[in-house]
């Protein structure tokens, strides 16, 4: 089905291999729109509860395919047309001026699925900052991570200028950003980027076994809600703004099955069984950041 | 005075317990009510240098009384009114689609004194929650906490997608809400979410001792100003937006009385005795969030 | 060249030292115009790809200089002059209504070079607050440090309550804020706020060992960007406000000598040797935030 990956649901978890083994799965335009549309899937399939992302070989991701050499970064050079005009000055508003890495990381972003990170090898560049929108990044000892840009004469990309401070704070995002040093697992477990480390053999049960604690005992509409508002809460400027998604949001949940269910099962002592469904039990306002009147 | 909360000033410090002991002091709406009527009290108060809200028996607070059983959260149909209009569709625009966590989370965040939360028991739900906009959390070995809204079949709430991801860090938040997992006092130590972890015996003298530190030491309208500007601070887009409030906050702070005092004592080697009160010496651009001019 | 600073420039590293050690270097209003005029002269020095900024003598910064007693905070009487209009009221848009703490800390901000603050004794009040616009803080054992403001009956400034949350979590900056307390290195370092601690002996040279590690591998005008980006992407609401920069920047630079540099010297396994400069290789749409149109 895919090019670049491969796709994979079992057991409610969908697992998405980048899968370009003979070059340590470096990141490509046919990967990034292949990484879409398979979260286009999980997002649309109700029988995916959690989606864990891993690199099929000894690396998880290498960063940028460099097959173009000098040109890799050239974008105008390598496609031949696009913002620079006769004159030599840019279209800064030319669709082509868009980074591909962010066009992925802002679908990832957008998932209604939890989406687990099994680092197993190397991850550079753009195969370390497509994992920072992901909720949990689970690492195999000996994984080198880089954010290298500044050794390449680049940038920070993938709106890692948005994520990483966050994730790690300001200081540490700006030491391993503007040294471009090659940081381990332990590094990124100090600095609090990866969620736990793991021998190589375990990394995936590891992943699988958070997807599956996730999996057997909530509710999907629930977590699907609550990805969003933790994510998006994140950015306010207000906690008034998180009290109207939640007043919404607890209402509109509080009336449906799943909470009925939930408080009796916990009454009952029993584990419950939720019958909402993602794809038609979304609350009318959702997703509320597309109609202003709502947020 | 009150009928779900206890309310102490000793030596400066208000103390709110929490008392529905037999319930585990469950959160209802009188509680609701309550709590934000007890800050009032400690905002105009100006004996009261410091609050902690703590639980009465061996819980801090269980959530979300669970009585109504399967219809707790349908507020509809546990009031027979409200949102819910003839043809079945929700007017979200309705008063009662307000959550009472975030109404009273919200109360808490405006207050002019320090919040010391000393949580000797499970807290748990709106328990937990409840805490976020408080200043410090103390825990007791052996409490256990929990997000588990998941579980339940509704959502995070009382703005805590705006708290928890700033004081655990998004990747900690999202395992804790989508898991729905019961922590121990360990674990939220670890997480940062609790400041320290004491022997259920020392908690309140722990707490008590913080509370003494900022009563002996410093000026009221300076404590009750740098609560505002840091908690607001935190949400803000830009440093400017700061330097507004603090030039103003210095100007006005730096030709008081209290500023005489703080430089004379300091330079006299002696403890200062600060004359300002926050009843009548808040400077006259406060509160600023309420003037878009001063914003 | 200065007063109450000095300024060297050796191997590519600028030195900032405050320089009152008979006052352990206390800040006044000199030596703030002193500071940003520095940071003016390394933001156009292209030899200058660091700034470490330290304490001469055995003091970092005391703080501000309270030579003027209990006047010292009381810029209406100091200054003779000033918004205190004749019926006593204040015009808070009068421009001496400004912090001077925070004009230094806002340029600092700015800066387009990295910043290490090389902390070698004590830094209390404006002492401490200057270093939170700097990238990293290095803190010497023995180092005591204060946010004192309350203690002093004026509020924390210097733009801190924006910086401080962020770098040390809201729990922490409340906690040093609220109580005044002396830290020690050890707290700072276990707070965050402190990227690393060494022997009094050792500072200079860790200062040194990071700046030499960014200025010998990285592309000049790529940290530029990069430190713009990451402290500008802390305020940000949503990630895609970051893409918006990113993808202008990836395509600026992509494009340019340093990315062929960055990507063939890396394919030659060779150290690179980056051509473009600061003084005239920012992007055209540099600074973003003074032209609404590009952010």
């Amino acid at each position: 089905m895919f090019e670049t990956i491969l796709y994979d649901v079992t057991d409610g978890i969908a697992t998405i291999t980048l899968n370009r083994p003979d070059r340590l799965n470096a990141f490509n335009g046919t990967m990034s729109k292949e990484i879409i549309a398979a979260f286009d899937l999980t997002d649309t399939d109700d029988d995916v509860r959690a989606v864990i992302v891993t690199g099929s070989g000894r690396g998880f991701c290498a960063g940028a395919d460099l097959g173009a050499g000098a040109a890799t970064f050239d974008y105008a050079t390598r496609d031949g047309r696009g913002p620079v005009m006769a004159d030599g000055t840019i279209d800064w508003a030319h669709p082509d001026v868009r980074d591909t890495g962010g066009v992925t990381t802002l679908r990832i972003f957008e998932s209604l699925k939890p989406v687990i990170a099994a680092i197993n090898g190397p991850a550079v560049g753009i195969g370390i900052t497509m994992t920072l929108p992901m909720d949990f990044r689970l690492v195999a000892d000996g994984a080198k991570i880089g954010f290298v840009f500044t050794r390449r004469g680049i940038v920070t990309e993938a709106a890692s200028s948005y994520f990483l401070p966050r994730l790690v704070g300001i200081q540490t995002a700006l030491e391993w950003c503007m040294t471009g040093r090659i940081l381990t697992a332990e590094d990124v477990q100090a600095g609090g980027l990866a969620r736990s480390r793991h021998a190589p053999g375990d990394l995936l049960a590891a992943a699988t076994a958070l997807a599956r604690e996730i999996a057997d005992n909530t509710a999907p509409v629930s977590v699907a809600l609550t990805r969003q508002m933790l994510w998006r809460g994140l950015g306010m400027a207000h906690p008034m703004e998180a009290h109207r998604i939640d007043s919404r949001s607890v209402y509109a949940r509080g009336r449906n099955a799943d909470a009925a269910e939930g408080v009796t099962s916990f009454l009952e002592k029993r584990a419950p069984t939720f019958p909402d469904r993602v794809s038609n039990g979304m609350p009318a306002f959702f997703p509320w950041w597309e109609n202003p009147e709502w947020s």
